[in-house]
């Protein structure tokens, strides 16, 4: 007989559905569509010809190295890489604070498995990252969202939520995803102070960090809090858990990221990526190496911030010209989204029907509310397509969000 | 004040350890210690120029793509490269039946998601792969142990076991991780038909497939189970999920595998990729399809054939002339490990120590049982060090063992 599968699935499973994201990648993949949906980095910005050389290098030098297994924590010369990069930003770290992931999901993932019990809480930003959500529902987490403005999290609102006593605060402080907004230094500052009053840890995403377009750079979460606890030159030993990626960096085929923590937790980590998938690929940690041991990153996110910056600017042009006086949006200082504010009671999925038929889509901001609302929201992307498929797929997006409102009563 | 994580850790993180075999790797990067200790393919039959060429092409052909995101299933043409390799055994199936995962590990890490709530008995031969039982004990796995012998699992012992109720069957039925020991044909039928009259599904997890060096290739048994089930040339919907990878193949350094399963099985399984890492490297996908498309793979697979049988010949000669006459251990036709038992009532542990200090490693046994026993046993791997290392390993281990047992009353 057949097996009856479903039946056989854990109990996880039952509330697992496929991401709204992805799905909608499958449809971007239709060559005439303009998706300002996915969160690609620009292609055009991939350093091709560096990773050619790299590949080479690596495998002529110690090909046999890069092909084998390796350790779980990571290849050694690239956390010292990663631990020399995080110490410019003054915080004191070394490798064995260090691990690779196969991209920041993993990490996700990870600390989803280390920390969270079926029921614990979750402080979030609302909207807050979709990905972090799937890697927790997973775990039976349970999410209190803290709303959020233009200068991100409201802390304001904050302390309440710490008195539930939840496991920790997932905050994503540059340019986030979805919103594209910024947490300012004010509530940086206070976000610390209080989930020290209160002893809850704080996961910082900071995917986007470098890829600043206007204004002045921010201190990170980790640096706030190794300043806070007065850490000077030790090793970090406080309360926050850092983490980044070379997928904006540098290229997310490769599937590379990295977990800043204390030596505590890391430990911990390395034993869950033991049992999870071994170790990261050796080959790409070495290809990845080769590629910025130079300091060629440096000077390669010049270009991309230049290129996103433009994008970014005809993007907020366009949509000036284009979109109904009804429509709100932010303005993000960097990244690779922004977010748009229809009037309440405008339903984006029923936009997104209509522009999928025009051939633009974008991502429904519902999905980003785990306790639900933002039903007339939405993220758009402006990193993945040209200047001039912005222009008309904006002129495409306007059209129909004229279309839909005036639907709704709006003229 | 300092975050005492060890607190805030969730339930499922109290049970896990560390990796024997991976604390063992880090010892045997002691560079004059001759390891028997890991599972590493021989460094030797890495096909580095055919890797150098593929990293060439796909970078020039289409670097672009094979450094973004991509769809979390696999690479299509990997997939249905792979599609066409399982229907070389008769095994019906398409791209939609394939998943690839981030090596075997992370297929097990899934399955164990995918399956196992807290509690959940699963039946593992005894001994059994160490990996599996990491990555189920984190879902909360029990074990029901059925004994082996030279020819795998004594079925006869099996339907006692299915009687428990447990929710999956694991086996490795070719040159087994750790006993090097191979499933008979008929032991082969009998699985498949008792797994069906209790309706229990089998993963037939298969790293070795390929590497035998004497013998006839015996069918696999999702091969049987789809000729029990009379599939003929239909998709295979039958209940045996099946593991294979390139780690042995190629490279372990690109974690690159896959799974072979109903589509109802493989759904679930994207689903869990999606919320675990989006997606396995693009870059490593399209470059194993490069070097494997046009047929490599069937003449590099006789290299690491004949490269191994060599090995594996000089090690057991060498047993044969320096292991005690207490000794006893397997003669595996195939694959990478061979399985050595000493008296009952010593201590592979204890005779581990002393090899060190001569500068020779293995793997105890008793980590291989998940219900206890096995600790006059120990796991030897023969693939990765050369004829000469063997030679003097084995003599080394050899007088290890000598010593040890005349201290334990045996001369």
């Amino acid at each position: 007989m057949q097996t009856p599968w479903e039946y056989r699935f854990a109990h996880r499973m039952q509330k697992m559905g496929s991401s709204v994201i992805r799905e909608l990648l499958k449809l971007t993949e239709q060559p005439d569509i303009i998706s300002f949906g996915g969160g690609l980095p620009a292609p055009e910005v991939f350093p091709v010809k560096e990773f050619q050389e790299a590949c080479n290098r690596v495998l002529t030098e110690h090909g046999a190295q890069a092909l084998q297994y390796s350790t779980t924590e990571g290849y050694r010369p690239l956390r010292e890489m990663i631990a020399r990069h995080t110490e410019r930003y003054k915080v004191s770290v070394n490798p064995d604070n260090i691990l690779i992931t196969s991209g920041s999901q993993q990490a996700l993932d990870f600390l989803g498995r280390l920390f969270i019990n079926r029921g614990d809480f979750i402080v979030v930003e609302s909207p807050t990252y979709l990905g972090a959500l799937q890697a927790w529902n997973a775990y039976g987490a349970q999410y209190i969202s803290v709303p959020a403005d233009k200068d991100g999290m409201i802390v304001d609102e904050l302390e309440a939520a710490l008195r539930v006593g939840p496991k920790f605060i997932y905050v994503l402080p540059n340019f986030q995803n979805p919103s594209g907004s910024t947490l300012n230094l004010e509530r940086r500052r206070r976000l610390v102070a209080l989930a020290d009053q209160y002893g809850v840890p704080i996961i910082e995403d900071d995917p986007y960090g470098q890829l600043r377009y206007d204004g002045e750079h921010l201190p990170s979460v980790v640096y706030l809090d190794a300043q806070y606890r007065n850490d000077g030159d030790h090793e970090y030993t406080g309360n926050v858990i850092y983490l980044s990626t070379f997928s904006k960096l540098l290229a997310p085929g490769l599937r590379l990221a990295w977990v800043v923590a204390p030596q505590k937790v890391i430990q911990k980590l390395v034993m869950t990526k033991q049992a999870a998938d071994l170790h990261t690929s050796s080959f790409n940690q070495q290809v990845a190496y080769e590629v910025g041991k130079g300091g060629f990153l440096d000077e390669h996110v010049k270009v991309i911030r230049s290129t996103y910056k433009e994008r970014r600017d005809v993007m907020l042009e366009m949509m000036d010209e284009m979109f109904p006086a009804e429509m709100r949006w932010t303005r993000p200082q960097g990244g690779m989204f922004l977010w748009g504010m229809m009037p309440e009671g405008v339903d984006a999925a029923e936009v997104l029907k209509i522009a999928i038929e025009r051939k633009v889509a974008f991502v429904p901001g519902a999905a980003f509310h785990p306790n639900g609302g933002g039903n007339n929201t939405m993220r758009i992307n402006f990193s993945y397509s040209s200047p001039e498929l912005i222009r008309e797929g904006i002129t495409r997006l306007g059209a129909t969000l004229k279309e839909v409102l005036k639907k709704n009563g709006y003229h």
